[in-house]
């Protein structure tokens, strides 16, 4: 088999076959193949597409380059959730505890990465003695025994998809559905999920910026988890405006835990209501979404959420007092509200400004170098449809660094639009996606 | 500007500009931009095509990543024919003395090359003496004294081409109609063509195998000399079978003599008469295509063509005996027939297994290390039309080292393919491409 027949045979639109992804990718990983070659390949790929079946070859081509993790000593459905993105988004923090609560078993490998926040890592460090720092062994023992672990991922899950990843970002080669789809899955499969539930975020603050885009790259997910036996469903979710009131790591630790007591904003509540029943029907915990909902919403409000989360948080070596005791979590020195000048109705939000807001002021990290503040971020008082006065606050900056406060505070103005009249209602969930089929909520 | 936003835009189908087009086959030239993103874009235009005016500029850009010849000091209109390569294809040793008997100026620069034979150099080498040692200022001397000089090619014209070849032929990125185009045309234009002629070869021997194909490269070429300024004529020729009777170097030196006798191969005399005469009338040395053909006839029949071609041998400080007595080229050792089974008239001649076995034999390189042994190759002694008996020879294996005639005498054998029916004449002209137009002979 040569690499140049597979480019050829892709760059005319033909199909390859298993073996030959399988080729490419243990030749790419182990740099057999030249960079060079795989970029003509990607591009290709890019313009010619791949069938359903191609991507779910590339996907477990690219799960079986590193580490598989056995999680078969975990006892019942592992079920993992995977969101493509957003800003503020908390769900993580918030269904972790929730499912494990209603009886999922929840063993997570999550990362730090980059972005407007840090990973699901850093923001658990914002409690004290939190770690992460387990062996595999120690990680299963902790699921089985407590209902949920964390730990790091290790460096060689997907190694092709990491490797893959980095020459697409240079060549013009990112936005391909069977190429990120592939990429999202093959992590998701080698950290051994039995069924996964996608969260795809869709509008101005997601990698997909449009309706139709999202659900294709949802369709393409739940595609290959069929075509490779791991039950997926696909929620499209909004990101058109923040999801809650918090961007910053304690500050949405502080946010996971208020709405884990069942106070926290409408819009988080529900996408995780959502999203934590498709996994509880996943984990077959239960029948179907309204009786896993109703446990879900037991759980809010009998306060075991929240026990579980304390549990998790002991388990971890985390100081489970901060659940009760905000002042615990890192705080910031400062909190300067923003303001607007002119009064309305809010009618847009344009996340990324927001999300550009809070990594400036040190809560995300702009390189793999950079050092994350825990305390810093942005937390937003006005969403879409409420009314604003002239001089009221819209949002409060977490700084402790002020030079870049202005900028900032700029940025914040900037990301709201105000209408005379009231929106009407936002919608947060677009549409489902499952093995059965697509169903459109617009 | 970003290589990365080049490729976006070409991989999005939308045309590059000049500035562009620079950018990359600069940085691509002084290894600012690595392989991997040039591949991609290399795909991307492979897939996505370019315009004639994007072509021009890529052409441009690569004629000016290295030296560009001043033929200035050359007096009259300097006119550069080129092939596009087939199989025994002598045109060149014959139309450099016979355009020049005509007072066109030939100032030729050439290669060595990798092929079935080697380049018009490698051939030359066959004749005593002859050498391509001179520098720019004699060689621009020998062409205004003598008519007719040849040098070899400098390394450093366009070297972005040469970078950009090498990646294409890895990448499977070569057979795009813009790329070829281009990259031909920018080694003609640096080495400081006023007019070329191109020799654009069709069938199954030929780089192009259809028609259509043939047509559509020979339009491409045309309209990037019009684009930049070079007046270029295209003329598509068969190679369905090999040109002429020799495969081989010194047996090409041969037959090239016989041709400027008077007494070639039909086929190869008319294609040097038709291709001739649009380089008399490029170089303005007649006014019509009618009236240069007469010229080159009167030379051919007046022995005017063989005696330039001994005043260039001797010019080069080659043994002009050779002309008159071809014992003084090398001969090979053994001459072995190859003969058919069967009887009938030759209907098709697979001109790639000629080519191969010629190779096989000695005659070409298979890497840029091969040696070449100018003595051997292959006389055919059939062509298609001609009547064949059972046992008759069809060709002359000439040989030096035996081991690999088996081999070759079987390719011959496949080569053949013969009919019960004499088949109708063999076209060898299917077609001209001019600024003016397309003219079809079928």
């Amino acid at each position: 088999m040569r690499m140049y027949d597979i480019i050829h045979k892709k760059r005319d639109g033909i199909a390859l076959s298993q073996e030959e992804i399988s080729f490419v990718i243990q030749g790419f990983t182990n740099d057999s193949i030249p960079d060079y070659q795989m970029a003509a390949l990607a591009m290709a790929i890019f313009i010619r597409g791949m069938s359903p079946e191609e991507t779910a070859h590339l996907t477990l081509a690219m799960a079986a380059s590193g580490d598989q993790i056995d999680l078969s000593q975990v006892k019942g459905v592992k079920v993992d959730k995977h969101s493509t993105g957003g800003v503020g988004d908390t769900t993580t923090l918030v269904l972790l505890p929730l499912v494990a609560s209603v009886g999922v078993p929840v063993a997570k490998m999550s990362g730090r990465g980059l972005g407007h926040t840090g990973g699901t890592i850093d923001k658990l460090e914002a409690i004290p003695g939190f770690s992460i720092e387990r062996s595999k062994e120690e990680f299963i023992e902790q699921v089985n025994s407590k209902g949920a672990a964390l730990m790091g991922q290790s460096g060689s899950i997907a190694p092709a998809d990491k490797k893959l990843y980095a020459l697409r970002d240079v060549t013009a080669t990112v936005d391909s559905i069977p190429l990120i789809s592939s990429s999202i899955m093959s992590k998701k499969i080698a950290a051994g999920a039995d069924a996964i539930v996608l969260d795809v975020k869709t509008g101005e603050g997601a990698f997909m910026k449009t309706l139709e885009g999202s659900f294709a790259l949802a369709e393409a997910m739940v595609n290959i988890g069929e075509n490779v036996g791991r039950h997926t469903i696909a929620v499209i979710s909004d990101m058109d405006q923040p999801l809650g009131y918090a961007i910053g790591n304690a500050l949405e630790v502080q946010e996971a835990i208020d709405t884990l007591r069942g106070q926290g904003p409408a819009d988080l509540t529900e996408l995780c209501l959502v999203l934590g029943s498709y996994m509880v029907v996943a984990a077959g915990v239960a029948g179907n979404a309204m009786e896993a909902r109703a446990k879900l919403h037991e759980s809010l409000e009998s306060g075991r959420a929240l026990e579980t989360f304390k549990t998790f948080l002991t388990a971890q070596g985390g100081d489970a007092s901060v659940v009760d005791d905000a002042t615990r979590l890192p705080q910031a020195a400062k909190k300067i509200p923003v303001t607007l000048p002119r009064t309305g109705f809010v009618s847009h939000i344009h996340a990324e400004e927001v999300g550009t807001g809070a990594m400036l002021l040190g809560a995300g990290r702009e390189t793999k170098e950079s050092e994350i503040d825990l305390a810093v971020g942005i937390v937003l008082h006005k969403k879409v449809g409420d009314r604003v006065e002239a001089g009221e606050a819209i949002a409060t900056l977490h700084v402790n660094d002020e030079k870049r406060v202005a900028e900032v505070t700029e940025r914040l103005q900037r990301a709201y639009e105000l209408s005379e009249q009231k929106q009407p209602n936002h919608r947060l969930i677009f549409g489902v996606v499952t093995q059965q089929g697509t169903e459109r909520f617009v």
